[in-house]
Parts: C-alpha cells; structure tokens; sequence
C-alpha cells in the first residue's frame, strides 16, 4: 500500500478516507471479498471493516501487516460513523465515483448528525493505480502469458479440426478457453471471452452464443483472464477458408493501425497520440468511420481502469502505465477485424507483454 | 416488460423513467449489454439507447418488439437529456440506488439547465422483479437442474478419486463445476463457486483456492450458474472420510433448521418467519451464535437481489417468490455445515427447485 496515498489523504486536509468499492479496497489490502471497507487516517492507521463471513480471514492476513480488523454488523451506517468517532475523525473522505448514491447519502446523513463532515471524491487512487509497481506488472504479465498459451493451444485445436469448422460453435471455444484458464490456475475469465463468427465480428461487443463457426469469413476472439487479481487482455482475428479480400485488406489496415499507435508510446507524451496514431492511420486508408470506439484503456485490477487511450485524453503517458492498444475496424453485416495487446510504458519505449504474432493466421 | 411498470410511471406522476442499471435494463429489454439505458414513458413509449458497439444488434432484436433504438454518443449527458427533450419530458425518474453518485449528479445537472426535473428511487422495479414470471421461473428452474446435472457429476467424480482426494485441491473442484456448465449451455457460474475443504468451510464466504481436500472433514461447496439471464444457488456439505462427530451434529442441525424454513414459506406471511424458524431451531440446539448470516436472499437476475430473508423483514410471502433457503453453522478452526436450495413460493407450499437430496453424503 503506498505511503503516498497517506500524504495525499493529509495534504487533501482530510482526517481519514474510507475506501468502500471494491477494486480500492483490494488495492489497498490485497484482501478480496464482496463486502468490506478499508479505511486509512492521515496519521497512518489503517482499519480494515468487514463482516462475519470474512472476519476470520482477515484478522488472520490482514493484522500482521498492521490492520486493525473490525467487524461491521448492522445498522451498517451507525457502526461506520461510529468507527470514525471513536478514531476521533472530523473529516473523511468518500469514492464518490464508485459508490451508489443511496450509500453515499446515507452514510453523509449519519455522519453528520455525529459532526463528522464527508467529502466526496471522483477517482481518488486513480493516480497510484494507474502507475503499476513491478510486482503488478508481473502479475499482469503472468495473466498475459496465461492467455497467451491458451490462445495457441486453441489454435492448434482448431488446426486439428479444420474439417469440421462448422460443427463448432462460438461457446465451444469460450468453455475451451475459459477452462483453459482455470487449468492453468488463472481464477477465471477477466470478461466474458468474445468469440465472434463471420458476420458478428462486425458487432464490437458480440455476446458468444451458438452460432457455428464460419468457413470463407473471419473468427474474432477477445478474451483475457485474471490471475492473482489481475486482468490480461487480448484480441486476434483468425481467417477461416478463403475470407472476403476486402476483409483481408481490413486486417493489414488494423495492423498497421497497431503498430503505429504502439510507436505513439513514449513516456512523457500526452497519451491521446496513441488514439490519434490510430485513429488517423485508418481514417487515411477509408477507414475511419468503422473504427468506433477509442484505441486502448488501462488494465489491472479492473479489465477496464484509467487511463482511457483516446483522442481527447491530456494525460502523460507515465512509465509503468499498462493499458491495451486495440484497434479495430468493423464492416456492418461483413464482418470486422480487432487486434488488442497489453503494453507496458517504458522509458525504452511499450513493452509489449503478449508473445503472440500479430501476422495474419489462415486457418482451414 | 410489464405493463404494472408503465402503470406506476404514471402513477408517480412522472413524465418516464429513464433505467440505467444493467439488471434493471436487462430486466426490461431482455438485451443483454454493459452500457444501456431504457427509457419509458407515462405514455408507454419504450426508447433504448446504447452505444455504437451494440446498436446494430439492438436494432435488430429491440425494433420488433416496439423499442426506438437510439445512439448515444458522447457527451454522454447533454445526448441523454437531448432525448429527454425531445420526448417532452420535463420530469423523470432515475434509479438512485444503482447508480453512482457522480453519474446521478452530472445528470441531474445538465437536465436541470434544461427546466428537467430528475427524482431519485430507490428500488423502484422491485417489486415487479420480486415476483416471478413462469417463465422466469423456468430459466432458473433450468439454471437449477443444470447445477443439479453438474453436481451430481461431481460427486461421482469423487467416488471414482476417492483413494487420491489429497491429490485434489479446491479449484480442480471449483473448475469441474464451471467446464461442466459450460459444457451443459449455461453461459456461466453465477458467482465464483465456493469450494471450501476441512477448516476453510468454516469461513462463510471461502475464496477458493489451492488447499488440497481434506480426509476425516467436511467439505463445503456453494456454487451456481446463469441460464438464459438467470441464476441459481446451491450448496451441499460433504464428509470425507471419518468426520468429527460434532460435525455430524451440526449437519443434522442444519438439515433440521432448513426444514423448517421450508415450512415457514407460506403466502401471505412476512417473509422474516421463515429466517426465524431456522434460527430459532439454531439457538434452541446451542448453534445460534455460529449462524452469522441471513437464511436467504431473492435469486434471478442478479444472484442476490430482493426480496432478503432475515429476521427483520416484514414483507409478506408472495407467490412467485424466488429464493435461497441456507441456514448454515460454522465452527472456527474446526469446519462449517450449509445447506442451501432455491425455493419457489405457492399457494401450495414451497417448491423446492432442486432434486438434489439433503441427506448426509460420506465418501472416501
């Protein structure tokens, strides 16, 4: 748990800060479970809250790395304010951003009637978490690398039954690499894996569902998994047969695309050059309006976290900022091509973690 | 979509009700997407509004059934209240307790420059998706029978292993389970399955992991799977070799409270009663202070959803009620006993969804 988060807590003028969602809690624990708080003073303490069910566990893992572990019982809101009281907080800050509103007013409410004032906060760790330590980045490699062996495991697989391409369907090759995953001790899927055949490729964000793979047309899977609480994500696009040349023309654009927007990874630059990179390339090329969404997102505890990597985004890329590069072109009722690695920002430029080729792959 | 939401739209002497919570949209639309809005109006009118990456598909499979499909683009919130203007709204519904306060508040505030007054719920499709449809009912009948399936494939898998369960650990289990629902066409688990070997199953909510089974103990398993947009729940304590025999004491205490909430799941009576009846049992058996959670919770789309079975809540038993009955006793340090099934109230009783057995099962 980084100190610096402490600092800013004290610099905010805040007295504590109670992390309440649950990507913030396990960043800063490392302790997973669906209901718990952390909540951090600007002298330093840390308090842990939960409740019975996961109680045991964390005093067990928790109070040895200096977390006092209380158990929050109901009336949830009472015995919340009633912890800050007795910690002597006046002022606490909130996640505005991840919490519901209801919550939120109903803690704000209780608080105050006890003189405590709340602040609401959007993306207070985002800063923090948007910088991996090497140790997140080698969790994150390991997830890549994951999904990298399954991925080519099922290559092979659908080499081996090339004949019969049309008896599989889009959930055959879900369960193959969902339970892939879990064979190779990944805690599951960071999405639902997209595998889409022919023409739902063309749909961005098709659900897998039961329609068979498709001869003379394009295969597109985005998968990802999670491993020690971290996501990999991770898109090819497969030819089956002898596809559309215009599809085959899509690919190398989205390539292209890809490669261009990774040499647009330099440290220090505005990270809306590695949207633009992309995005520019294929509007060149007859592409632009087909490649409707942004370019890439962080990645870590969450499949989706900051920065977003798109045109209107300021930020500087920072070293050890992980984030996808995805292009994608998607050709209505054709089909589309997406092609989607995690980056690591390096001062020797991305680092790129998945060791799959991006060259085009024919199959069948 | 029932016509009842319409109704109280209308009732609430608002001009529509724009639902933005993926359950709540899900719900209503039966479009399954992770960014979607319905909007409905007092008048009936039913818009949907999404993004680029599923708006082809949204058109095709909304359009039929009465929806105008509509992009949103960013920025998001001046699009939104665009919509909302040009339906003539100027009083609008929002959902408060599944949306983030930054979101409500950004909303809120562009619609007020726009003399669109916005009015938090909380709940307010509640008691629509409290009580289900036979054909909800169905799919999480489905959802249950294929759990049931998967099970039942489990514990034969046991039997064959069982001169080498040491050699097997949590998440072989936990991944046995989900290929098997994979494999069966359910799209997933409904929550990370619950595998807990010997003490582990004292801690309610075990996060499964790489601990080996354990002889002469319990194991516990709570897991489920999602059919058609619907969960199920289950969980069944198995005894591996020679278990202590408090254990065995425990197993028959709980299979008895659960019993008796069984009993208590009658129309018309507040739902608290059927918490009672297994706590009540729990204490007078000198187990109430190991029970620390509720008997049960509402399953359908969400695995954990309204109506809650606890000793505090009033509301009375409707038919068409899905939900858990789970009493469970956990011994720290030494081991914990849940058993849980999904029940359907009706006028003539509870139905039981699962054909699994409550019986005491000894392997090994």
């Amino acid at each position: 748990m980084p100190q610096a988060v402490v600092r800013k807590i004290k610099k905010e003028g805040l007295d504590a800060f109670l992390f309440s969602s649950r990507p913030s809690v396990f960043y800063l624990t490392r302790f997973s479970s669906s209901h718990a708080y952390a909540l951090l003073t600007a002298e330093g303490q840390r308090v842990f809250l939960t409740d019975g069910r996961y109680l045991l566990r964390a005093k067990e893992r928790l109070g040895p790395k200096g977390w006092t572990v209380v158990e929050v019982k109901s009336p949830l809101f009472e015995n919340l304010v009633k912890v800050l009281k007795e910690l002597g907080v006046s002022k606490v800050g909130l996640e505005e951003d991840r919490v519901v509103l209801s919550w939120f007013e109903n803690f704000a409410c209780r608080a105050r009637t006890e003189g405590i004032k709340t602040v609401p906060y959007a993306g207070f760790l985002d800063e923090f978490r948007m910088v991996k330590t090497p140790e997140e980045v080698a969790l994150i490699e390991r997830a890549v690398q994951i999904t990298d062996e399954v991925y080519l495991d099922l290559l092979e697989f659908l080499k081996e039954n090339s004949a019969r391409l049309e008896d599989l369907k889009e959930s055959d090759l879900r369960r193959f690499l969902l339970c892939g995953y879990l064979e190779r001790g990944a805690k599951g899927e960071s999405f639902p894996s997209i595998v889409a055949a022919g023409e739902n490729s063309a749909v961005p964000h098709h659900e897998t569902g039961d329609t068979p793979l498709r001869r003379n047309s394009v295969l597109l899977i985005d998968t990802g998994c999670v491993y020690g609480g971290y996501c990999s994500d991770f898109t090819r696009t497969i030819f089956l047969g002898r596809p559309d040349p215009e599809l085959v023309r899509v690919y190398e654009a989205v390539a292209e695309a890809h490669r261009r927007a990774l040499e647009a990874v330099r440290v220090g630059r505005p990270i809306k050059e590695v949207d633009l990179a992309a995005r520019e390339y294929l509007e060149s090329v007859g592409y632009g309006k087909y490649f409707t969404h942004s370019t890439g997102h962080g990645v870590g505890i969450e499949i989706h976290e900051p920065p977003r990597v798109y045109k209107t985004e300021e930020i500087p890329i920072r070293e050890g900022m992980v984030f996808t590069v995805e292009p994608g072109v998607y050709l209505p009722g054709k089909g589309g091509v997406r092609l989607e690695n995690v980056v690591v920002a390096t001062e020797r430029g991305p680092r790129v973690l998945s060791k799959v080729s991006l060259e085009p792959v024919f199959l069948g």
